[in-house]
């Protein structure tokens, strides 16, 4: 960012190091910490550094965690019954913000992708056959994304499940809310058509 | 955010602290931090926390400054003969990346609003008009936004810097490259007319 400090440009390289952050956006943020209080500034960087240290993974559902446990896997309100499989932690929060879901969740940390040589062992898939295999679910709902590596791997797992004996659902797929089925895409509108409903 | 832990809950608020950052960007940025390595978030919080101890404005122009002046205002390439007055350091750095301006700035540090009782005296006016009188400028481009307080801003100024008699503009407003004429709003397109140039 020429006509700008040293200080500004080296904060905008530091922006622009963070995942998903282009030159634009981390521009954007440095003039938005030069408009913040100092107090602000602190406490953020405070807060930045704090999520590093004590963010680790829950040890039964691999969902971030400040403990052992994260804080659905410690709700006792949790319905045990209802397991829901879903690729990151950031889906577990979707899920949560959307409400509706009140079972408990196991975050795979990604997805099967042969093409960039991510297989079952790379991702948590043993530790979720296990915990199905020993655990009291009525049903496992596969939420993992619509493309192709979450298909991919809900297809590996609904096979690799069914020795358990659950019923293993799939979320749905169709027309998203709000949306104009004009602007809809071949392979949505034919899973719309697929999965169509008697009203 | 429900199903995230209490440090990540903390990051997101702080995020939002920050002026023009939502709900949706906060979260996402701390996902990016999460995602980032240690070294590099500790990296972001220095730089953060460095630009907030050591940025303050520039004694000529009051842009952005690591140091006395800033980085223009100490450049001897630049040429002394144009001023360009804006608003915001932010605007010195769009006009810089924009390159073609080779002259000096002022930065205003704001534009006159009398509605929300911003007057002559609460932004960098007076500075300006004695730094034109004692200066030896050949031309100064008044480049404040296209806004009702910019516009207000430019025309202040204009009247009272005419009395040392020097060359003053004030940047073309009309189409903005790559748009549709047909998108454009009524006094856009007004002034495009205004502005026509023969070819």
């Amino acid at each position: 960012m020429a006509g700008i400090t040293v200080s500004m440009e080296a904060l905008v390289s530091e922006f622009k190091r963070l995942p998903g952050i282009g030159t634009k956006t981390a521009e954007r943020l440095a003039f938005f910490i030069l408009q913040s209080s100092k107090e602000q500034v602190q406490a953020l960087a405070r807060a930045m550094i704090h999520v590093k240290e004590t963010i680790g993974f829950c040890k039964i559902c691999n969902n971030l965690a400040d403990e052992k446990l994260c804080t659905i896997c410690q709700d006792p309100r949790r319905d045990n019954g209802f397991l829901c499989v879903v690729e990151h932690p950031r889906d577990v929060a979707a899920i949560e913000k959307a409400g509706g879901f009140h079972g408990v969740y196991h975050v795979l940390l990604g997805s099967l992708s042969p093409l960039d040589g991510v297989g079952p062992k790379d991702i948590k898939i043993a530790g979720l056959l296990e915990r199905v295999r020993t655990g009291r679910f009525h049903e496992v709902i596969l939420a993992t994304d619509s493309d192709t590596e979450g298909e991919t791997t809900a297809l590996y797992l609904a096979k690799h499940l069914k020795v358990s004996h659950v019923k293993i659902t799939r979320v749905a797929q169709g027309l998203p809310m709000g949306s104009h089925l004009e602007y809809a895409d071949q392979a949505t509108l034919a899973r719309a058509f697929e999965g169509r409903r008697e009203l």
